[in-house]
């Protein structure tokens, strides 16, 4: 989502608790638990791209267990995000300005439990396949941070996108569950819709999912 | 496809060099090269429901090295395809009339290199699911007749037999490979099509393929 940048966000951002600066990574990295207050054995769940972060909240709010991690590229964006976590109350959520390319300096190897991609951009021209959430390069870069069991789950409305997903996934020799080609329609109750997924699937648009692991 | 039943037909397909009668399997079983005259490492890859034969006798001709084997329930419908075999001389094709149920007792352990189901039957109804052709079941029987680099070549038209599919061969921990959500807009050059899908495809009806082999 491109928005015209508001100057006095960069600012305001750091007021929120919530939102951690990407310069005290190296204090984070390998601590995250420890440093929100969660015990060894919580799970970590990551969101990669929250936007507008209804899903990050609303999977707070059912799961107070989980310590949930938010990444958003733009600052704008996740200003509003880190509004809807405050509002809130949601002591179980950290969020930070950053892009998944510097994941391996977040957090230590096996410490995430569970990464969500949701409707990440689909960057439908070839010669930009490697910015695709889902291309091996990131891949890689999960594969380091996730615990032995942890998961991917994938959602998105983009048929390309998820095509393109499902052979990196099967390419990186990693097990595939629980793929639906229309989940709206597959009766899930349990998803949580994203802002942009609640636009779009009013409109009939289909959405697709899928988890996959590391073997 | 439900076709009125011609009485004559039994009786008729019985005339064609090329089909061969199910009474003679235990014969075949594990010998289907030699009978056919063919190198034991020529490739051999079995059509499962044939439907009226344009795959299989497309695909032989294009690969007069492969022993090509072809079932289909549908005696009606197997005549057509015994008459298209025959019309184009193809030496490389055996087909029979039968269902998948009795594979282990049609081919020897290891003995195929490759299954095709093209538009098979997709079974909507949940307590028909054991019937579809990638029902775990069927898997199952699969695994025991492919060679040890075998590969299982899907195509449908159907959204739901497809995800079923997908999961079937997911939770048998096979390895995926070249899925495609829309294989007429992927620029699959050198697909071959069956009837139907020439039929649906001219309507614009999508079609998915897949790949997927066994551990």
């Amino acid at each position: 989502m491109r928005l015209r940048k508001k100057p006095w966000i960069e600012a305001a951002i750091k007021e929120f608790s919530q939102v951690i600066n990407p310069a005290d990574m190296q204090m984070y990295q390998g601590n995250w638990r420890k440093l929100c207050g969660f015990s060894p054995e919580a799970p970590l769940y990551l969101e990669i791209g929250i936007g507008r972060g209804r899903f990050i909240s609303e999977m707070a709010k059912v799961h107070p267990a989980v310590l949930f991690i938010g990444l958003e590229a733009v600052v704008d964006v996740l200003y509003n995000a880190a509004q809807k976590v405050e509002e809130n109350d949601l002591t179980n959520v950290r969020l930070m300005a950053a892009d998944a390319v510097g994941l391996t300096e977040f957090f230590a190897p096996g410490e995430v439990d569970r990464i969500y991609l949701n409707f990440s951009d689909p960057w439908p021209k070839t010669r930009h396949a490697k910015r695709r959430l889902t291309h091996s390069l990131f891949l890689g870069r999960y594969r380091q941070i996730l615990a032995e069991s942890g998961v991917i789950c994938l959602k998105t409305d983009n048929e390309n996108l998820f095509e393109f997903s499902l052979n990196q996934f099967a390419v990186a020799n990693m097990q595939l569950a629980n793929i639906t080609l229309d989940l709206h329609n597959s009766g899930a109750a349990d998803n949580i819709m994203t802002e942009y997924e609640m636009k779009f699937s009013a409109r009939g648009m289909r959405i697709y999912r899928c988890e996959a692991r590391f073997r």
